[in-house]
Parts: structure tokens; sequence; C-alpha cells
């Protein structure tokens, strides 16, 4: 077991990660002993890990029966509509403001479930028990909650930090597979962004990440937070270098809003946007051929695709990226490659090197 | 004009109050000047004071026309489902993270529209230009925002801080009456609670509030928020010190919800919480019985009600008071009186004084 301590001045929280991890009240009674707990999940989760996170939470000593509010799985489901009904359970159960809730599951259960604690009764703590592989290196540090809106992805959250963080890394084990090679795209952004050493132990260690091998994902777990971590506590708030961890998500949001929310995973979306920035790097000059190439690689080994999907064109894209939050008094700015390990927030790129990344389709490759 | 600067670390912010403030560009150029703005207002401030505010946002040099939203009038609007009409349009017109929301109104567009603030694209900044004396003196300091919920008043929320706060006294020559009577509440809460020499000022002047002289009022404000930014500043968060605030509103809450939202003001229901609050304080020997009634005579004179509905019996009452916010793990917390300027929260209160108190309806008495 390892423990990540992530330094937000008086909010510091630490993530605890190993295998069977969430099995073992001693991590949850810290936070919840004596308290009211609501525990939100999935239906697809809780069968899988419920009964155990039941057991450690009655071991932690906390008062009276969990509230158990399990959510239909799907990102369709965030939503404001699903955040008010959590809500109504909390008042209806009269949690109160000492009361915490605990999120099992994915990233989707983490947003919605850390977005009711921020609102509810403006602001309740909140302990994450994070279940794949992405939301344990990207949901775990950063305090990003919310839902979306019909007019765009994560349009409605609040900043919102966690008491704790729990990763059981035993539970990538019932993870379909192409979850955790979703959740390896978030893991090769930190080695883009700003670790060209984890890049390259990546490179060599992708295949153990793949086959599960616990040492290999506490590793990669642990870098990935504490890459996040420092540039969260330089940054609370996403202003300057947290855009950074925007890396492929401008691209991979415009992806996921177009291919209809569900159809591509987050991570995967992610994964293709990162691909897609590293060669418009390279076309600009930014990158050199060699390094995109790497890049592109890498991805492909974790099993991600590297190219727009042939059905969304150059200029539905764009009109896409338009509604992005990251465009700044509307003019668009990307995160782009200045190397392997050196990302770059930019409005200043060049625009036929987009216009050649956008053309350049899977079904065109 | 007087300027007031609330000390909250680096959240820093000024609150401008005179005659005339919000027709001043200079007063919202600093905070507005060329970001595009959204002014979230109602059917009944729109007409008054939009005008002046629209010329005033012309002459502050914002980008683009504002784009304007009125709500319908009342606290039945304050919900979750309005505020998703908020963030639908304000992504429809395109509005990003350096835009700006500016609430027109009273305290409930104050929270509305702070509240659509705090969670649009996980939070934008905001200004607000309240039109209420009670929103002056209560909304202007603290950074509560945030809607009912059918289960109970301000239940969904976030904490926010504005950029500025200008309060034009002005905007007081056409509150009706009872609202202006509501406000007055407030600023007697200030006094009550932890400034015996502003109680005094306020036996003296209140006459002179009452007719709107605006000397007068630029005091009495002025001395509201500071005596509410002192408390604030100490604590941020609600816990310690800043539940004295709360004086009068766990009774006050418990009358609103009770005579269904809108039936009471706001503020009337806190003066008649105050006058409970400061006879049960006297009938458990904490509050002398001469300056429990100079709390009641002056809670009278500012033309409110000191005794609890007669259509709300001690048991439905009870039950009313057992979800409030205050309650912290399933034990009910009071504000009471020490003295005049000397409130202190509590647990440990006589179950028959209350008891006493809550039978003392305005009928029987």
């Amino acid at each position: 077991m390892e423990t990540l301590n992530v330094e937000l001045g008086d909010r510091r929280y630490p993530i605890h990660i190993g295998p069977g991890e969430a099995a073992h009240p001693e991590r949850l009674a810290p936070e919840l002993s004596g308290r009211r707990v609501a525990v939100v999940t999935n239906r697809t989760v809780a069968p899988l890990h419920g009964e155990a996170l039941r057991a450690s939470l009655a071991g932690a000593g906390i008062r009276g029966e969990p509230l158990w509010i399990e959510l239909p799985d799907g990102e369709s489901h965030k939503t404001l509509a699903t955040v008010e009904q959590i809500l109504t359970r909390l008042l209806e159960a009269r949690l109160d403001r000492g009361s915490r809730i605990v999120a099992l599951g994915g990233g989707v259960v983490g947003d919605i479930a850390g977005f009711a604690a921020a609102i509810y009764q403006r602001g309740i703590d909140f302990v994450q028990v994070p279940t794949t592989l992405l939301a344990q290196v990207d949901s775990s540090v950063g305090g990003k909650t919310g839902v979306n809106h019909p007019l765009g992805k994560n349009m409605i959250g609040a900043f919102h930090q966690p008491r704790a963080v729990v990763i059981d890394t035993n539970s990538l084990n019932t993870l379909p597979t192409r979850e955790l090679r979703a959740g390896l795209a978030e893991v090769i952004k930190y080695g883009l962004m700003k670790d060209a050493e984890f890049f390259a132990w990546l490179e060599e260690n992708i295949d153990r990440l793949l086959a599960l091998e616990p040492e290999a994902l506490i590793h990669a777990i642990r870098r990935s937070c504490a890459c996040k971590a420092e540039v969260v506590a330089a940054d609370e708030r996403e202003s300057g270098r947290r855009a950074l961890l925007n890396l492929g998500h401008t691209f991979g949001h415009a992806i996921e809003t177009g291919m209809g929310y569900g159809a591509w995973l987050h991570g995967e979306a992610v994964g293709t946007g990162m691909a897609m920035a590293a060669r418009m790097s390279a076309r600009m000059g930014w990158l050199a051929p060699a390094d995109a190439e790497r890049a592109e690689a890498l991805i492909r080994r974790a099993g991600l695709e590297t190219r727009a999907p042939a059905e969304l064109d150059a200029a539905r894209f764009r009109e896409l990226m338009g509604i992005d939050k990251k465009v700044s008094d509307g003019r668009l700015r990307l995160v782009l490659l200045r190397g392997l390990g050196n990302a770059e927030l930019t409005a200043d790129f060049d625009d036929d090197a987009l216009q050649h990344t956008l053309d350049e389709t899977a079904r065109a490759a």
C-alpha cells in the first residue's frame, strides 16, 4: 500500500493505493467514524464491489446503516436531474451537514456524487472510492465535479475536494478491457505532458499494465496522481498550468459530443485527441516527427485509436470545438507538445496544421 | 459614497454604498470592462432599475450587448429548474469562463444568479447589485448562494463570493414598505447579535430609516455589512461564529416553511424569530427581561410581528425545526441571547422555555 498526500493548503487529503484497500475499514474510519453516510454508486458497480464496501463501512463504525443510492449506469445519466434525485434522497433521509458521501464507481459516479456533495446544504464532505483506472488517475486529484448539459459536457459543476481517496487496485480485475485501455490514455497523458521519464517507463511497462500486474499498477497510478497533484497544487483553479491537463481533451470532447455521449469512452476520445495533438504539433515543427510517432505508437499499444472518426468532417469538428470551456474570450486555445513531456497551451497555432489533422480521419488513414 | 472592503484572503472585494451608485459606470468598469456580461434580474425590478443598469454597463465598456435574463418574481421560482434555465441561456449565448454575471434584484435574484455563477462551467465571477434592503445587508457579504428544495429552504447551494457589490440606496425609494421593514429585521439582527452600540443607534434612528433618509441608510447598511464581514472573515464556512448570523433564523425558517413559501417574507419571519429567541433567552435567565422588552420593542417599531403565527402549533413548529440545516448530528442548536449584542449558539437550552415560546402565538398574545 502507498499513500500519496495531495497538498492543497488546509485541504490536504490522502490517496491510499493498493490491492484490497477498499476492504480495509481503517482507511475509511478516520473520515467516516460516527457519521451518517450516503453511498452513491451504480447498478453495474454495486453487485461487484458493494458488499465489500458495506462491510468496510460497518467496520469503520459509521452511524446507522448507510443510505444506499444506486444510479443507472452510463454517462447519459450524468445530468442535473440525477443530482436532484440524489439531493432529494439525502433530504428525505435527513442527512445533515456533518454527514458524508462515499462515491463508489467510475468517473461518472464520482463526478455526480462529488457535485451532489458540493451543493447539498452548500457543501458536505465526500470520500472517493474510484473503481476504474480512469477515475483512479484522473478524478482522484483536482476536485472537479459536475454534470453534462445537452449543449456541452461538464458545463455544470463545481470544484470540491474529497476528504480522502481510496484506490483498490483489485477493482480493476473486474473492469472491462475497453475501460482499462481508456484509463491508460490518461496515464499516458501525464507522461506526454510533463514527465518524459514516466513516458519511457510506460513504453517499457505497458504490457504489464495491460496484464494488471499490481506493482506496475501501483506505480503508474501513484505517478499519475502525483503528476496531476503537482499541477493542481500550483494552480487549483483552471487558469494557467492546469489547462495543460487538457492535453487531448479539446479534440476528445469534440469526438465524444459529435459521436453522441457514450459511443466513445472519455479515455478513448482523449487517447485519440492526444495522438491528434502530437501529429498537429509535429506538423507545426514543435515536436520531432520521431517523437510524434513514439506518442502514437504507445497510444496504439494501449489499444486506442489514433485518428479522428470518419463520421466527423473537419467543419463539424471545428463547430464542436467552438463551445469548449477552454475557449477564452471566444478564441480557441489548444494544448500542444513542444516535446515528449513538455505540453504547452497556445492560441497561436497553425490553422493549416489543425485542418490537416482534422482531415486525417480513421477511414482515410 | 462609502466603500467597505470585505477581506477574504485573496478574494477581497469591495462594497460600494451610496445614492445613485448603480448608475455610475466607474463602479462596474473595473469588474466588467471588455467582458461579456449576463444580467439576471426579475420582471418587477427590471422596469424600475433595468434601463439605468443597461446605460451603466454600456458606459463601463462591456463586450457587446448584455445577455438579459428576466425571471418571474418570487421565492417560488428559486428552484434548481430556474437555475438550469439560466445555464441554458448562458450556454446558448456561448458565454465563456471569463464572462460575468450581474445580479440585479433582491435576495432571491442574488441567490439564484450567484448559484448559477457558482456552477456554470465550475464557477464564473459575478457582481451583485442588490435592490432591497434585505439583500443589501444580508446577501452582500458571506457568499451564500443557492435555491430551495421542496423539503427545505436553501438546501441546494454553494459558497461563491462576488467580485464586487454595488448598493444604490436610491433603489429603496421604489421598495414596498413591507419589504423595507423585512430588511430592517436583518439590520436589527446585527445589533442584537454583536453590537450593542449599533442596537442603541437603531433605537434612536429607526424612524429616520423608515423615512429613507440617505445618511441614516448608508450608516445602517455599512455597519450591518461590516458586522457580517467581521464574522464571515473569521469563519468563512458556517461552522462556529458564523452560525450566530442565524439568530432568529431557526424559528424564522420554520415560520416561512410552515406558512408556505412567500406568505411571510424572509425578513418578517426573521424579525419574529428574533423576538422569540429574545423571549426564550429571558425565560432561561440568559437575558434581562428589560432587554428582551427593548429587543421586542425595536422589532415592533420596525413594523414587524413578534409572536409566532397562531396557525402553527408547537408540535408542528418543532417538526419544522427538525430539518433545519443547523441540526448538527441530529441535535437541535439554537442561537440565543446572553445580552443585547451578545448572541450564543447552544444545544444546551431549556426545552420548557422553548415550549412556552412556541405556545405563545400571535393570537394568544
